[in-house]
């Protein structure tokens, strides 16, 4: 059966699998992305887990598809991810094509990965104008718009963590200020509990704070509330200038539900006035952590819809 | 030679011209928009004067474009302009295809259309990632993105006037709060200097405005340098976003000049901090009263990139 091999290469993370053409997995592998290592020996190891994928079963293989963190350059792919410091100005496209001569590779951002394979596959299936959020360490997203990718003039569309929503909020690592990440970040998040007053039991993270807020615990509450209100803003913003049918949340944060989601909606029903953008429906991500791989596979089972680059 | 007949319908003009498959205007026509008309006689009034057009030379005429005030329903067509109080569900679009049947007839928002203008021959010629703004009585705006129009689930895509810019700012006419349109139309910006003292010696209008602050009046300047911000914020937010290479303005405020760029480039520069949103160009509009005739012509021109409605 015609497979796609789909990598997924993050920070904490590498995975790698089969999918086919209807976006089932049918082999998987991940392993943890290798913290100090430099740039030939990461590649090594994502070498030797896509060959355990494909040693596990005959495939016809059709392509390579990757998501990858950024920045990098596209559709070039050299990638220089924020959280693989081994990895500046890496020739991923290229080395991935090396490996497989003759078969179409194709890298993309992994937030654009993970927001096409809910397109694709999962909550924004059958539509053709959808934004697909990632909120966790960071805050990144894609946009599928008249059922078409939308790449931008770099690779970089979709970029939702930069959406202004206090002009005159945080600093933002990005060098501007008020932007979505910079408020609704995990790390962000935790920042601004502990300045308020918050001192975590166990380890000092998202989750804990999210358990915490749960528990009643009133900065953590104010936190969630503050982060929600924010993604509310950016969303009610991106809805009204493009006219989406659906929005899916996935990362982290996101399974903190209602702490996030009921602030979230508040700020978006205060925004999002006009009668088409109230259609909108706002909803988890389907696929939970196999999203990128499935969307990475899309760039080669779809690319009528889902690759803007060249071949 | 192949001709469109292209239609602009807003609240104060309503004009008509022929344009050809190089976007030039080979026949015009204007007159005022009647005030207090019923549907029908603004409707005779609108084919008296595409009627005076065609009379005016020979030509094969291959199609109708339109751009009309909003809100519609999309791609139908059935308008509800707020300007044009006598046209409620006025069903342009069939009523068109009565007058020219056999020939393709395509409706748009008026915006939008001076968008497409801007792309097919104006500032954004030879892009394919760019926002076409109108910032005048209302803020609005069209995309095109990938080198196609962005329509949106309704038609409604582009609408850069409600994004939000102050989640605390003023109440906006669509029931929101802190969006662009509310801080940045040219009546709300009256307003906001009347209620700081500004007391105009004519008329009270957004060139009164832009003249007084012109001679420095201090109230005037701040009103122009408040709508500058709260421009340059929604465009920071929307190049973060969406990764464009150019950003064209038009409409009357617009014509301001340096009173309203020079904060619109400064509330820019500190909120698009990203290498990619930096190289994007914000440019006056190129063609003037025209553009949304030349755009309009566009819709049938080159469907392949600017029409997504059934043909």
């Amino acid at each position: 059966m015609s497979q796609v091999l789909a990598l997924d290469i993050g920070g904490t993370k590498l995975a790698a699998a089969l999918v086919d053409q209807e976006g089932r997995i049918t082999g998987y592998q991940r392993t943890e992305t290798p913290p100090d290592l430099d740039g030939e020996a990461i590649w090594r190891v994502l070498e030797a887990l896509a060959e355990k994928v494909l040693a596990d079963q005959p495939t016809e293989l059709i392509g390579v598809g990757c998501g990858c963190g950024g920045p990098m350059t596209w559709p070039a792919a050299e990638v220089s991810p924020l959280n693989i410091p081994g990895w500046r100005g890496f020739p991923l496209r290229a080395r991935l094509q090396e490996r497989h001569p003759g078969l179409p590779v194709r890298v993309h951002n992994d937030a654009i990965c993970m927001a096409l394979g809910e397109h694709w596959r999962g909550a924004g299936r059958g539509t053709a104008n959808m934004l697909g959020m990632v909120v966790s360490t960071g805050v990144g997203g894609g946009l599928v718009l008249g059922g078409r990718l939308i790449d931008g003039a770099s690779g970089n569309g979709g970029h939702i963590g930069h959406v202004v929503v206090d002009p005159d909020g945080p600093p933002c690592k990005c060098g501007g200020r008020g932007c979505l990440e910079a408020i609704a970040r995990g790390p962000g998040l935790v920042e601004w509990a502990q300045a308020e007053g918050w001192r975590p039991e166990t380890t000092v993270s998202g989750v804990d704070l999210a358990d915490d807020a749960r528990r009643g615990h009133p900065v953590a509450l104010a936190a969630m509330r503050r982060a929600g209100h924010a993604l509310g803003v950016a969303i009610a913003s991106t809805v009204n200038l493009l006219d989406l049918e659906v929005v899916s949340i996935g990362g982290g944060l996101s399974q903190a539900g209602p702490l996030l989601f009921d602030p979230l909606h508040e700020a978006f029903d205060r925004h999002a006035r006009m009668a088409y953008a109230r259609q909108v429906r706002i909803v988890p991500a389907a696929l939970g952590q196999t999203a990128g791989l499935v969307g990475a596979a899309a760039l080669i089972h779809e690319p009528e819809h889902y690759w803007g680059g060249e071949p």
